[in-house]
């Protein structure tokens, strides 16, 4: 018995003609240690988009029914010949329902239960979903579910890593998103402090209705002075950041410097011991990040993912960290979409567009059956 | 008993004048763990001008008899706040004859001896040293000692920390400095791949000449193309870097990328799974550090500096260096000089336009009694 249905896919040729289009897709019989989901909801996640569109030129593309065709800019379309003429499937997470399962008593346990899941084509009627990674989701809606994984993982992944290091502050930036709200509620939580930075004063009130402490905002003229003085009263030198390009990590390690070397008592022209670092997770802004020699040499820059994160916190803590999670889907982990569309209408152009400038707090959710 | 000698200082004014001057110092008796050295040699090191003069407009100074007044530019004479007023002495490194010692039975031992030293005002007829950090050269001349710290244990330093952290093969940028020369005999000793990279045609042959098998220009056309080509034959996925500014630093994750991405099997939008990391240990170029957004989040970009590395290390491997360094200080540790100037030459337009550019194989030495 196979299955048939609509999928999302994404294709760059290598002139740099980008084609994103539903298409139909037999899916196989899921192998033992899988099972097979009708799905019902996907988020589309900001790590989605650089896969679907990247920087490609939207509001010139030609749109059809169910298809974008766009011009991929430059460096990009060269920089992504890994890609290039390969169709692929799109959406790393998502929620449905079990609709067949491998001969394994992991896959087998999962028959007709509503799950989220990590399939890679979550942007699709159906999807092949590796059975230790589902979560059962019991009286769960898969709306409520279908984020159950990249945000709430991250999230709880920032404060794994902090605690690995021996950190007990983080700074955030772009902190009024779905992950940023998060990560506010795991904090509040497991006490540690947090320093939010946002871009709009409605985001500073939006933490602070959330119980945020220290809310800070990078459109203030004071910016950097409100920055120096959530460091200095948390102790965060220690951040992460999804925006990657301009000055933001550049501010962080200037602020943090700033304020550790005021505390010293004789001048190095090395700057302070103080060891600081950032971790970018994301590219929002795909710029080239701008680091100026204004924080000595006692700093590190380093690129953050969750798989590698995972892989490298092994079983244990993954497990606990799923656990977590599932316990707190619809509180701690809940997430809030701006709008549900169907594959089709995902691929209109006032759709895309609005997704496309992942605003905060605009997240659209897929429910690939309409 | 009091010895008096001429000493340089450097004192940046809250108003950006940087005041530069050779001046008179009383140096009191020794404390039992300290030695007092007449100080007959001292190299002048990248680290040593950024605290000398930093990036003052030495083209437009006031120079007169053993004095250079500048004009330090912004925003860099606001940054350096912590030495607003000081005094401050200057040098890291030399050599000379122990001439007073301190009741320690470590100090009295150096008694008479010629000695390498780190008294943090080398550029002084004296300096008070501490005895534990003294090398004793026995028949090596001051000038062939004077060097013996910070670029010796800054190259050692590269291998080390390359071996804890796993490397065999490791990037090195502006490498046919002194150090750079170093670090090439270090590595064929250890057995350590190395990849040069250069920018002139001249340093390529310099370091061929010196038995060095990848040296990379990157004034060429195909300067990637040389760099993607020497990673893949060393697997070198680890560097250090004393420019700082500009995209060295991005062209190596590149050239990294590239090479382990065409090795995949299969795309990911996430980029490769080869760890990345380069050090900077330098500013010879104080503009903003540029990264790009084309080598995924699988990279690590650190500050590096040798103080914090040695305490880190622990003194068991300080010892083991350092016992290195003094066995082949004539040889695999031996450093170059341009020129020699006293005190007061040093501080005339010439010499101080000239050193401060930094240029490959132009370092001078400072002979303090002339």
């Amino acid at each position: 018995m196979t299955t048939t249905g609509q999928q999302i896919f994404t294709t760059l040729a290598a002139d740099g003609t980008l084609t994103v289009e539903v298409g139909e897709q037999t899916f196989p019989d899921p192998k033992p240690s899988q099972v097979l989901v009708r799905m019902e909801a996907a988020p589309i996640n900001p790590s989605d988009l650089a896969l679907l569109f990247g920087p490609a030129d939207l509001e010139n593309a030609e749109y059809s029914d169910g298809k974008v065709v766009a011009k991929m800019p430059e460096p990009f379309a060269s920089a992504a010949k890994g890609r290039h003429g390969q169709r692929l499937p799109v959406g790393n997470e998502g929620a449905g329902t079990v609709i067949a399962a491998g001969d394994s008593d992991a896959a087998q346990s999962l028959m007709g239960q509503r799950v989220a899941c990590v399939p890679g084509n979550a942007f699709s009627e159906y999807a092949i979903a590796e059975a230790a990674m589902c979560l059962p989701l019991g009286d769960i809606s898969a709306e409520q579910g279908a984020s159950a994984f990249v945000n709430p993982m991250t999230a709880l992944g920032f404060v794994e890593n902090a605690k690995m290091d021996g950190q007990k502050a983080i700074i955030h930036c772009a902190a009024a998103s779905n992950l940023g709200q998060m990560l506010n509620r795991i904090c509040q939580e497991d006490d540690i402090a947090l320093v939010n930075i946002v871009r709009k004063q409605s985001q500073v009130e939006l933490l602070k209705d959330l119980g945020a402490k220290h809310v800070v905002n990078s459109s203030d003229d004071d910016f950097m002075k409100q920055l120096r003085s959530a460091i200095d009263a948390t102790d965060a030198y220690y951040g992460f950041d999804p925006i990657g390009g301009g000055t933001t990590v550049d501010a962080c390690f200037k602020a943090m410097e700033q304020v550790a070397s005021a505390k010293m008592t004789e001048f190095s022209r090395y700057g302070s011991n103080q060891p600081k670092k950032m971790h970018i997770y994301g590219r929002l802004d795909l710029g080239p990040t701008i680091l100026t020699p204004a924080y000595g040499f006692g700093w590190t820059l380093t690129g953050w993912l969750l798989t590698p994160f995972l892989a490298n916190a092994g079983m244990e803590v993954v497990g606990r960290m799923r656990q977590r999670v599932l316990d707190g889907l619809t509180t701690t982990f809940a997430s809030n979409y701006k709008q549900k569309v169907g594959l089709k209408e995902m691929l209109t152009k006032d759709a895309a567009l609005d997704y496309r400038a992942m605003k905060t707090g605009e997240k659209y959710l897929v429910s690939p059956h309409g």
